[in-house]
C-alpha cells in the first residue's frame, strides 16, 4: 500500500507516549511522558524565539523539527535522567543506534533529514541546536520550580548540578532566559527544592 | 520578572496533558491525551508533506505551528468527539473564547499570531489549513484502524460518518492519503470495527 512506511513510522512513534520521564507534570499526579514533553517544547520554542541570541540566524522550522523528534530515540534507549552521571555513560552511542533504527523505517530523504537533525541537536553547536537545547532544558526546570519538584528532591539534586546542566545551556542561548533562570534557581533553593 | 507572561502561558498549557481524547493510544491501555496527540501530528505533518496537493504552496512551519496549538482550547472547552453531532453545536464559539483567553496571556504580537493561526486552521480554507486538518483527522483514524478501535465500537460509529468527517478532509489535501484512507476504511469495516 502507498504510504505504508510513513504509517509504520508514525505508529512506531506511538510508543513514546509510554516512555515516562523523571520529572512530574505541573499538577504533580504523575510523571510526564516524553510525547507530552516533546509537544510542550515545540510550543515553547515559538514563544521564546524573540529572546534568543542571534534570532536572525535561527530557523524556527528547523528548531521545531529538532525538538519534535530528538527524543524518539527513548522508545528504544529509554529516558536517561539528566543528573544521573553514570546513566549518561554510553548514552550517545545507544541513542544514535536507536535513531538509525527508528528513522530507518522511512525512505530517503526523510530518513537522513531526521537523523541529521537529531545529530545536530545532540552536538549543540549550531544556533538552531543551541536554542533548541535551551528550550528542552528549561521546560522540566520550570515544572520543578513551579510544581512540587519531586524529581529533584527524590534524587537530592544540587544547585550546582542544575547550574551546570540547565543554566549553562540556557545562558548560551538567551540572556533574558538566563536572567529568569538565575532568579528561579535562587527561589527553588530558598524553598528547599534543591540542596547546596 | 522578565519572561513572566511567557512562563505563565507555557505553565497554563500544561493542563492539556490532562485532557483525554476519545480515542485510545495504539497499545490500547488508556485514552490518548491531547498533548500527546498534538505532538504526534506535528511529526506526521513532516512525513506527509511530500504527498500534499500543492506542496509548493504549503509553508510547513505554519502548518506545524497550527497543529501544535490548535487544541489548546480544549483546556477550557474540553475535547468534543468528532462524531458527536450534538456536541459539535456551539463548539466554535466556546473554543474561540477559550482561544482568546489562553493566547491572551501573551503580549502582542504572539497573542494575535496564535489566535490567527487557530482561526485559519478552523476555517480549513488555505492550503496550510487544509493540509493541517487532514493530518489532524487521519491520525486517530490510523490509531483506530491499527489498534482495537474501542472509541469507534463503543459509540457505534458508521462508515459513512468516517467517510464524511475524515475522508473528505483527507481527500481535499492529498490524493495518496485519500487512496490509503479508502483501503484502510474498507479493512476496518471488514474487521467489524465500523458499522454500516
Amino acid at each position: 500500500m502507498i504510504l505504508e512506511k510513513e504509517i509504520q513510522f508514525i505508529l512506531a512513534l506511538d510508543a513514546l507516549k509510554k516512555v515516562d520521564r523523571r520529572n512530574f507534570n505541573l499538577e504533580d499526579s504523575r510523571r510526564e511522558n516524553t510525547a507530552e514533553h516533546s509537544w510542550q517544547i515545540v510550543v515553547f520554542a515559538q514563544v521564546l524565539l524573540p529572546y534568543a541570541k542571534n534570532t536572525d540566524q535561527i530557523d524556527l522550522l528547523r528548531v521545531i523539527r529538532m525538538l519534535s523528534i530528538h527524543d524518539v530515540v527513548e522508545i528504544e534507549a529509554g529516558d536517561t535522567f539528566i543528573f544521573d552521571e553514570s546513566g549518561m555513560t554510553g548514552k550517545y552511542e545507544r541513542e544514535l543506534q536507536a535513531a538509525k533504527n527508528t528513522f530507518g523505517i522511512l525512505d530517503e530523504p526523510l530518513n537522513s533529514d531526521f537523523l541529521n537533525l537529531w545529530m545536530e541537536f545532540e552536538a549543540e553547536e549550531t544556533p538552531d541546536a543551541i536554542f533548541a537545547c535551551a528550550v528542552d532544558r528549561i521546560m522540566p526546570f520550570l515544572l520543578n520550580v513551579y510544581g512540587s519538584s519531586k524529581s529533584w528532591t527524590e534524587a537530592g539534586v544540587k544547585v550546582a548540578q542544575v547550574e551546570n546542566v540547565v543554566g549553562t545551556a540556557v545562558k548560551k542561548a538567551s540572556t533574558e532566559l538566563g536572567e529568569a533562570f538565575d532568579i528561579l534557581l535562587k527561589k527553588a533553593f530558598e524553598e528547599g527544592k534543591l540542596v547546596d
